[in-house]
């Protein structure tokens, strides 16, 4: 492989993919795709019409299947480390296969919660292949979420922590603003307090985009509810939501 | 004014805007520019030329001079609330003139240290003016930095602090990674400790891009070396950088 493109395409709309991304993918050979099983098949579906709408030229999609991982283990970060050399290998292989341009489409970006970009430096670090990468920056589900509440992350001059539900157990809510997401457990129920403000929203730009907002005690059943129901209808959720004390 | 699209616009690249923004600039009537003065007419270019590439229809472009503030005041959030009031002033105006659909384009994403959504509503809660608006999400310079390091911006299931160069000055650094904007002092040369790793750039997707990353205490001098260079040559600079322990 000469050459690979990681590419960010937004977090549901496909009109969120960028010019970049765009002409990124007009440049690759052989997508390649970590496939996570029937419940995710609506993501890929988004990541096929985009590559329908954009690319004219031929490519070729190469399915990598996704090892299993255990979801809620004791050691989680010795787990994760170990799935994606299990990964990493079998991206080697297929890497190692392909002469021309290859591209991953990355949901969201490459930069918050995606393991793409640890995975091709442990295929590098292996040294079974070696190729240049470029990363292409894409929207992700915190602009989404912000976009759709029409909403600055933070109050004027203040932070905002971006962390996931296990560590916002662990951690509880700091001074400022809180963005939370790979939250399976709405960890958000177990926040002490009632001045705490939520902003969810679920599916973000796609057809069932759904979003709930107010003081987090008098909506978080409603949260519960729907999310519930959305993921028994559905078979997978994706959500992500920001919390504000005061 | 019927409608009123807040349209992000990435951090610097013409090619970072996304074609849902492409979508809402065509049905724009007129675009309302905050002009920052001179220092800044290299970002005005970019949004002329996205336009000029993107929209065929005529629009208009209203400049707003942009009233002036203290820019270090011992009252920082007085200061800022009370010069988003007065360029709410002169947008309320602005827009009750406009009788179509307005736009208003902004660096990177509306959502992360940006004013204009703040001043959207207070022009809302005057009650000079009435209109339904929309967000449209844009790709931030945090992505971009990520991805011109190519790297992800926290290490496995970790947080990751999104906070300014004041508040850095006034907190220190936390736990997991700390993205750092709106930085003019440099303030990462106040921190303790020698094992923080520093990754910075400046100008980010534009012609004069610069990154550095090492040791904050072995590159340190390097950034403030070349940021001070960049700044006189240019008039301007805009940076951000990720910091992070061990």
């Amino acid at each position: 492989m000469r050459k690979l493109f990681v590419i960010g395409i937004g977090a549901g709309d496909p009109d969120q993919v960028t010019v970049q991304a765009i002409k990124a993918m007009r440049q690759v050979d052989t997508f390649f795709v970590i496939a996570k099983g029937v419940e995710k098949q609506e993501l890929l579906d988004v990541r096929t019409a985009i590559l329908a709408e954009h690319v004219e030229r031929p490519y070729r999609v190469v399915e990598i299947t996704d090892p299993p991982r255990d979801r809620d283990p004791a050691d989680y970060r010795g787990v994760v480390v170990d799935w994606h050399e299990r990964r990493a290998t079998l991206l080697a292989e297929a890497f190692a296969a392909e002469e021309g341009v290859g591209g991953i489409l990355v949901w969201g970006d490459p930069s918050l919660y995606d393991s793409t970009l640890r995975m091709v430096e442990l295929v590098l670090e292996s040294g079974r292949t070696t190729f240049d990468y470029e990363v292409i920056p894409g929207v992700t589900s915190a602009q989404a979420l912000a976009a759709r509440h029409r909403m600055v992350l933070h109050r004027i001059g203040e932070p905002v922590h971006v962390t996931t539900g296990r560590r916002l157990r662990e951690d509880g809510l700091g001074h400022g603003s809180t963005l939370v997401m790979l939250d399976g457990e709405c960890s958000f129920t177990e926040l002490p307090g009632d001045d705490v403000h939520i902003w969810w929203g679920a599916y973000l730009g796609m057809p069932d985009e759904t979003l709930v907002a107010g003081p987090l005690r008098a909506v978080q059943d409603e949260i519960l509810e729907r999310r519930a129901a959305l993921r028994a209808e559905k078979g997978w959720i994706m959500d992500i939501y920001l919390l504000r004390r005061g």
